[in-house]
C-alpha cells in the first residue's frame, strides 16, 4: 500500500512530509518536460539551480547553460526552457545547468526537505515513472510547481492523470482531498487536454510568447520510457 | 466588470491582493456556516477571536462562548460550532465569540490584509451573498479556510458554485486557474454534492465526530437571505 499527496503549490509543501518519499516535480509548461526531454535525448545530467549568477558559474565548467524567466530565455545563455533545444543532437553527451521560474527552485526544496528520490514529471514519460514509482514502493508526493507559488491548471492536471494511473496499477491510499480533485480534474479533461488547457492562465502567457508548439508537445503522451530523477544535486536517467 | 480570484488556502493569501476587495471567507464545514446561522437566527453579532483565552475574555462581557478544536467543542464553552447550536433561540439578541481550527483566523487575516469587507461564506445564503457582492461592484477574492491550511474540498466546492452564480448573473474576469479548476469540480458534483463530498477528508473526519446532521444542513442551499460581514471587528446582518 502507497500513500500519496497532492501539492498544489510549492507554498504548501511544508504541510505535507515529504521525508523518505518520492517526490514528483511538476512543471508542465515547461521546466520538468524539458529536462525530461533533455535525458532522453542523451544528456548526461541536468542540474537545476536556483538563480541566473549561479547558473552562470557553471559556463567555465563545459555544461551548456539553460535560463527562462518569466517565459523568456535570458540572453547570453546557450538555451531558455524549450524541450526543442534539447532536441537534434545539441544536448547529447553534454551537462546543462538549467534555472527557471517555478520547477527548478522545486525540485531542489523537494531534495532539501528531506525527499528520497526527487523525479521529473511529464506526459511524455507519464507511464514509464508511474512504473518506476511502483517498484520503488515508497510513498509519494506530488509537488505541483504552479506559477510563482499559485496553483496552475496544468500542473494540477498532470498530478490527476499520474494518480489515476498509479491507482489503475496498485493499491493506492490518501486522505488529501487534492489527490481527488486533482483525479476528478483530470477525468472531466482527459480527452481533450489541449482544448481544457487552452483556457489556462499559463497556456495564455505562453501563447503570447508563441510557445504554441511547446505546449502541444509537453501534454504529448509517453513519447519515451526514460525515467528522471535526481542523483548528486543533478537530474539524470534513472531507470 | 468585476475581477474574481480563488484562493485555496489561507497559506496561499499573501499571492492574492485583498486590499479594497470583498473577500468571502469559506468554511463550510463548519465556522461560516454556522455565523450565517447565528446571524440569520436573530444574535446580533459574531465576534471571530484566534485563541481560546481570547475567547474566554469576552465570558464576562456578556457574550455566549463558543470554541471547538479538531471538531471537538471545548469543555466550559457554552457553544462548539454546531449551526444547530444556534437554533430554537439560543443565541437570540445574544452576541457570540466564537474561536475555530481554521475559518475564524481567516476572517482576521482577510480584515488585516486590508478587504474592504469580509462576508461569511455559506450555500445557506450563497444566492443572497452573490447579490450583496454583484450589488456592491467591488473586485472579489474567494478564500477557502480548508484543514489547518491544506486546500479541502467542500470549501472549494463552494468557491466554484459562488463563482458561477456570480458569473450567471453579471460580467466576471479571472486570470487565475484556481477560478476555472473551482467551477468545474462544482459542476460535477452540483447533481449530488452530499455524495461527492462523502469521500472529502473532512467529511469523514466529522463523520467519525457524529457531526452527519450537521454536514447535512451546510449543503442546503438558500434556506434565508440574511448576508453577514463584518462590522466593527464582528460579523452582522449586512443586508
Amino acid at each position: 500500500m502507497i500513500s500519496i499527496e497532492v501539492v498544489l503549490s510549492p507554498a504548501l509543501l511544508h504541510l505535507a512530509n515529504v521525508k523518505n518519499k518520492n517526490v514528483v516535480v511538476i512543471d508542465i509548461l515547461r521546466a520538468t518536460s524539458t529536462i525530461c526531454t533533455a535525458i532522453h535525448e542523451g544528456a548526461l545530467a541536468v542540474r537545476p539551480v536556483n538563480t541566473i549568477d549561479e547558473a552562470l558559474i557553471f559556463k567555465n565548467q563545459d555544461y551548456l547553460i539553460a535560463a527562462e524567466r518569466d517565459g523568456y530565455k535570458i540572453e547570453g545563455f546557450d538555451m531558455g526552457n524549450s524541450p526543442f533545444e534539447c532536441m537534434n543532437g545539441f544536448v547529447k553527451e553534454r551537462k546543462l545547468a538549467l534555472t527557471t521560474t517555478n520547477g527548478t527552485k522545486c525540485i531542489t526544496a523537494a531534495s532539501v526537505a528531506g525527499a528520497s528520490n526527487v523525479l521529473a514529471g511529464s506526459f511524455l514519460n507519464i507511464s514509464a515513472t508511474a512504473d518506476w514509482l511502483i517498484n520503488d514502493q515508497k510513498d509519494i508526493v506530488l509537488l505541483c510547481a504552479g506559477w510563482k507559488d499559485k496553483v496552475n491548471l496544468e500542473d494540477s492536471l498532470y498530478a490527476g492523470a499520474l494518480a489515476t494511473l498509479l491507482k489503475e496499477r496498485t493499491t493506492l491510499t490518501s486522505d488529501c482531498d487534492t489527490t481527488l480533485i486533482t483525479m476528478d480534474l483530470y477525468s472531466i479533461s482527459k480527452n481533450d487536454m489541449a482544448e481544457y488547457l487552452a483556457k489556462s492562465s499559463h497556456y495564455q502567457r505562453l501563447s503570447h510568447l508563441h510557445h504554441q508548439e511547446d505546449m502541444v508537445y509537453c501534454l504529448k503522451m509517453n513519447l519515451f520510457g526514460t525515467v528522471t530523477g535526481l542523483k548528486n544535486l543533478e537530474m539524470v536517467k534513472i531507470n
